[in-house]
């Protein structure tokens, strides 16, 4: 290929845009699904119409996920949809689709037309890294909201997954006292080995008024009614597990 | 003493008012200077008036600094004015007075009536200590403002003072990667030690479109016109300096 | 149980010997399997004779592994041989007998009397916190072996298992620069969130000759004779994996 | 010069050879002062005069210190004397003398030739750095020494200056638990920021038995015979200061 390839990238959020803008930097790059007003690079370029566009691209770049009812993309910084059939259009004979959780209805819009498919939500390198920005808006979200220095103040993360472990670090590097809580022994001797203190989930009601801040990523409800009343009432909760979550948000609202 | 000491907590920000809360938790603490739905915690006392505490208190603490006019307390959270002589009388005899940045006028006025003061801001650790809030905050402004994670990132400190040896640890915490700037050669040497890369003033300019982001703690204007030209045009640049910084922030407006 | 639990301690390492020093403090504990110069704590007591003991120990304590035949204890530092047979009769009934890797032969003897055991081989956290020791013994080689500091000198790490994660944290403490190497991409995400830098194996041969030196802890044969020879001469090379190692060390007498 | 630099490196220890051997990669170098078998570059020469080397040096490498009798080359790992008169006579007109803590009476044997000279003690970013290998060799007798892991001990450091300092980072990337002891409050803030625990040296006896190992910084006798006393007897002390050192060695032989 002498010429640059040409990429589309529709819809996702701001991270999608700023993949598009770092793209651009050396392709040629048009953009969907995003108002005006937040593209700041000028080498991206807005299509005039989908139809223009028609089997001139190389590399078609959905979000994750692609679509949330399997015809539209999910869009949620643009004003109209954009659907799936019309972009399998845009993309030339041997061009590539790429997208996260792509479903099966998805990826036969595309297949069907022999198009290659990737979904990089397979990819656990990614997933690995996705952990970091979440911790780093996690760490963000203790520095507004606690009315202390995170230096010296008492931390409890609740799980020793991906996000935990991306958790420690930044923590630790703000001088915090840093306790993790988890299940298996091996997962508390892995806090400790990462510089934290560790406690047995089997023993945490007796030490949670402890806390100035909990940070949750465990996918079930650790923190239940009663263990939230142990907390302290200035105690900042931070659920970042994904759904249902590990804290009974409804609590206090029985 | 038997009985519990007795607080007059005056003025200043919201550390003030958060030390006074602290305080309460086991002394008998009076605020003023503080609108009443700033006050969370219910074992603080808003006096009736400052005659009611005529010669009962034992220790009153001021802001830093102290006053800004010699007369007043510093209160940018209160409404109305507090002078510094009718807070005087509210001391008992032997009592003492905290405060920051006393003037000899200030202090006149409360050694001409026997009592003791002690100016906290002289005390060298409190200064180390208090570079950690500082830090802290321009980590916060640093994860709110950049549109890229803190890892990864390429950051710059300006000076290897006190702050600039608060900033290096958080922001190792989050992976970035940080550069030193400063004049002589030991303070490079430390940097390195501390676990950053290292660059000399004189070097600079080669350098500083590398950066995403920098922090300025330098009080002389190391990043005049000609530098902050050189930076790129998304670098985020963070004056913690104080006056007059490091930044000539007129320079895009000239 | 109203007196003191009643020990035996016998064979493995100076590690066996510390624990029973330990014990010692707070128990009767009889040692066995070491010399009497190497008994630092007056507090251990050494038996005049199993039969002495017959039925009197609460707690028989193994080393790691238990046996290498199957018949007597693994005492290195000892200077007779246990039989397993004997020290079954000291143990009284209800009696428990932990060991590390007991081999069905050796179980059989113990249960066979109706005797409580427990493989302490098989909990995972105790392997998990093993990695540190290890990983100590092999930071004290690096610092005994480099003529440079570790400080600035350049490490490459071969895996990202257990031993690898218990020696990122103090390479780093020193101020290295250390690379991890893996085939996984999410080991290589996983090398950089701790703070290295990563490098596939498949692109290994490439960077080997930059490094001062190396660690492997995969049980493979990644440094074969010719990876060795792109190391450079001074290279230190450190196999802490489990046999067959990772280095081909009979390499240079071919 | 169009021609590569000549150099002679003579006298000091093994980091002075290895200087050499570092320099001789890129530049014709001499060593004198080391026997042969210390030598591992093939690259670096040995003289086999002084007189052949008459006029033809361009940089003189010295010591720390250059001398200890103002008349010969300090040389513990040489067989026999250098004098500094004869070595003066190899270097060029107009070329370099470099070394450690020159005395008047040196320079004046190579001033009064007309030789520019420098002592690389007198620069302070030196000496921080000095302090990197002195805290990995510490690191190192610690690892050698205690029965136990770095990771979970509890490390008393005295003193809060540059190898204190060197020294925290290490101790940290292990896991151990450090307190540093100074009498500046100030200092204490620093260690506390550094992530350590903090003591003051008054408050120093009452927990003086809760460690494991003991490294002073300070040149003068923080431990002196009570304080030693109050050490538990397996805690381990090692003495980092200059003369006279902090710890009063010859108390047990009172």
């Amino acid at each position: 290929m002498d010429r640059k390839p040409v990429f589309l990238v529709v819809g996702g959020d701001l991270r999608q845009l700023y993949l598009a803008e770092s793209l651009a930097e050396d392709n040629a790059v048009y953009v969907l699904g995003f108002e005006r007003k937040l593209i700041t690079s000028d080498k991206v370029m807005l299509p005039d119409s989908l139809i223009s566009l028609h089997g001139k691209i190389d590399c078609l770049i959905l979000p994750l996920p692609a679509s949330e009812d399997g015809i539209s993309v999910q869009s949620p910084y643009g004003r109209s949809q954009t659907l799936l059939a019309d972009l399998a259009d845009t993309v030339r004979d041997g061009g590539m689709v790429f997208g996260g959780k792509l479903s099966d209805e998805v990826l036969r819009g595309f297949t069907s037309r022999g198009l290659d498919t990737a979904d990089y939500f397979h990819r656990e390198e990614l997933s690995v890294m996705n952990a970091v920005p979440t911790a780093e808006g996690a760490v963000q979200i203790a520095l507004e909201e606690l009315p202390i220095t995170l230096f010296g103040s008492k931390i409890l993360i609740l799980g020793m997954g991906r996000l935990a472990k991306a958790l420690i670090k930044p923590l630790l590097g703000f001088g915090a006292d840093v306790t993790v809580a988890a299940r298996k022994p091996s997962d508390l001797a892995w806090g400790r080995i990462f510089g934290c203190k560790a406690v047995s989930v089997s023993a945490l009601d007796d030490v949670l008024h402890e806390y100035d801040a909990v940070f949750n990523t465990v996918p079930a409800v650790l923190l239940d009614g009663k263990r939230l009343s142990l907390l302290r009432h200035d105690c900042l909760v931070t659920d970042l597990a994904s759904k249902p979550g590990g804290a009974d948000l409804a609590w206090g609202q029985k």
